[in-house]
């Protein structure tokens, strides 16, 4: 096992725990052999394993004998990287909970797994606990998904639930989650919808069946969200989620992670706290949403088990040679112009409360092809500035951004409109 | 192919539509070969195979020429569970649709099939599209499955839902369910929780790792559902739902189907209509759901075409042989004693409106160990029968049996009291 962070604890108590069980259902005994990491002394604190089991030198861990799996809990890039290539390379089986690596150099590292005989195990990459990878790759495989809809990030989940429910500020949320230990002291990739969008990457690959990488997906993140939106949200029917989308569309495949309301009978909207979970809409099955713990200790060490067991039980490796499952069998995706996509919208403008200022953003909007399907505007004093909350029919996002610029130079708003997507999940 | 009913011709259909995308994944070519069927003129009107591909003739289906693999999608048991023997026997892979005859016979056929050099692979013999014999069997794997609460019928979640949310009764639900397709004609299997109870034995085996078959399944449907305790419960807060439970106990295995009261913030409350969910605990994951439909032609044919490409792949046959996870390798379930449960419950009694007569109820629940958590009696004119709801903390379901009979007996009573159990799922 490389690292022995939270993941990897959870992983050794879980083998040091169900070791009969994991034997009676592998058909073979799991034994932890050597663990590498960075900090000894930390390691050796946790009284998990034997002293002797830990090293920082990876140069003896890759000597030890008899290592028939390699675990690499240790998240990240760098040495890291080189060390699930060096232990493909010695066509050892490898099990990795680290989307970003995937998200990056998945292909790459899938065609090294093949030239030497290896494989790559990856459940607990993506939403932690919740079986969807191997839902994608082995349940739905008779599918051709057309669309997935996902709440992969447990601390924005958290902080949306918590301004929704609660009524409180961004800020205030913020604060809480990392109090709770959901959110890291520097939250930039949970907030900025980078975590969530390289988990989309990793999923998309397996769902489309197209070669995608973190870079094709284009984040948008919560961080900038207002109170004020999420009210006007509910009042009109819709909760706010962080969504990781992925959708044929005709312009290519559409491959995004930003702020929605959905409709709030959709079961994704009871999605609350910290959980996850992905809608997957497929051509012969349907509708069909996968639920759970995206993150914490046991979760997605459970995850991490569950590949070594499904290696270890031998079946993992036929499939990961026979299977045209993975991303370096796949030609790269067609990415869809963020431009073309067409959605409905919510458009919240601060207008002086002056005559002929809905006109004038009427007028707009007519002019950008634009039509509008809701208006909510509540009673003020006259002259001051109000907000204007507007829903439109589906649009093309590029024609919504055009005529955003032009509203905010009109002379009664005072600043840029807020722009929120509203995603209509398929029907059936 | 065996049987060509509703879910055959979504196989056939799904197979004719995708070979090119099938042949891609599973690394070779997927071609229906032989058709055995009751009724050759119906099967063919379908036009969905050449006719010379229909036969009625078992032994001629069996001397067909390049048979790999045999997909059961007929239903049922006698000649059907005859032909699945038939075909474990010759060693070859067996696809199966059929809950009836996994609940009833699956440890022997399992047991059959590993004699041979066989498989038998089941996924739509479960809540039809959602792959959760895939989770349960690969993706929570590391798992020790504490419970399981599914909604595994469609037609009673449609009865119940459009009784709570409509308000009609149980009689106008069915019959429209009746013209929607949705329920058969004679809908006794669906709506006494049998067809719930059948899918349940075949999960339960999994998820425990116990030998559990239909007969350990203790069934109680919604056909005596009253629309007015539906609405007492909403009012405090519960929604209705059948729900099919797998319990370890101190007492051993819960396992029963009934109608119970959630609370209606919980996931499974959220599932509507003819949708199906399993919500699953294990010691590692915690809570994970999974939400799709669970029954119709193309959800369905998708499970039976995964289950396909998975034993075409070359990886299901591993796993079959070499995972122990299967109910023949398994012991007997202890199963716990109904009287043992404990749970919260719903009372309500008609009571004449008198003095005393409450008096009289709480006393017979006091003296049987009973304590009360509400009271719901809304305002009526003296002297009338008019409905006492009461909810108990957790009791022993003996208990509330007994205390139901004396309940009966008062001169104050004018009917049995109906009994509807509460159902708290685990937190976290």
């Amino acid at each position: 096992m490389i690292g022995c962070g939270t993941v990897g604890s959870g992983v050794a108590k879980l083998l040091r725990d169900e070791a009969s069980r994991y034997a009676a259902r592998a058909g073979r005994g799991i034994e932890l052999r050597r663990v590498l990491v960075r900090d000894a002394a930390k390691a050796k604190a946790r009284g998990l394993m034997a002293d002797e089991l830990i090293t920082t030198d990876a140069d003896a861990f890759f000597a030890t004998d008899g290592l028939d799996i390699i675990v690499e809990v240790a998240g990240g890039r760098g040495p890291v990287a080189d060390y699930v290539r060096r232990a493909l390379e010695a066509g050892k089986p490898v099990v990795t909970a680290n989307k970003a690596l995937l998200a990056a150099e998945g292909a790459e590292l899938f065609a090294l797994a093949r030239r030497h005989g290896a494989c790559i195990a990856f459940e607990a990459s993506c939403a932690g606990g919740i079986p969807i990878v191997t839902a994608l790759k082995f349940g739905l495989m008779a599918n051709r998904i057309d669309a997935m809809y996902g709440i992969l990030n447990g601390t924005c989940n958290y902080i949306l639930t918590e301004m929704t429910q609660r009524g409180i500020d961004y800020d205030t949320a913020l604060s809480q989650a990392q109090a709770l230990g959901f959110a890291e002291a520097d939250p930039a990739l949970d907030v900025s919808g980078q975590d969530a969008g390289q988990k989309l990457a990793v999923l998309a690959s397996l769902a489309f069946g197209e070669r995608v990488a973190a870079s094709d997906v284009w984040c948008f993140g919560v961080d900038d969200l207002n109170l004020a939106d999420i009210k006007f949200g509910q009042e009109l029917g819709y909760d706010i989620k962080l969504l990781a989308i992925g959708e044929r569309t005709d312009a290519g495949l559409s491959l995004r992670v930003h702020p929605c309301f959905i409709n709030d009978r959709e079961p994704l909207a009871q999605v609350h706290g910290s959980f996850n979970a992905l809608s997957v809409y497929g051509h012969a099955t349907g509708h069909t949403m996968y639920y759970g713990r995206g993150a914490g200790e046991m979760p997605t060490a459970g995850a991490v088990v569950s590949d070594i067991l499904n290696i270890a039980g031998g079946w993992y490796p036929v499939a990961f040679e026979s299977m045209n499952l993975w991303p370096d069998g796949h030609e790269a995706a067609e990415v869809a112009s963020s431009d073309e996509l067409k959605m409905r919208f919510y458009l919240r403008v601060n207008a002086l409360d002056v005559p002929n200022v809905m006109a004038q953003i009427t007028h707009v909007l007519g002019e950008s092809g634009i039509s509008i399907s809701a208006v909510l505007q509540h009673e003020s004093a006259v002259g001051q500035f109000v907000p204007v909350v507007i829903l439109t029919h589906e649009a093309r996002q590029g024609d919504i951004r055009a005529a955003a610029d032009r509203i905010e130079q009109l002379d009664a708003i005072n600043s840029a409109p807020v722009v929120i997507r509203i995603i209509d999940m398929p029907q059936g």
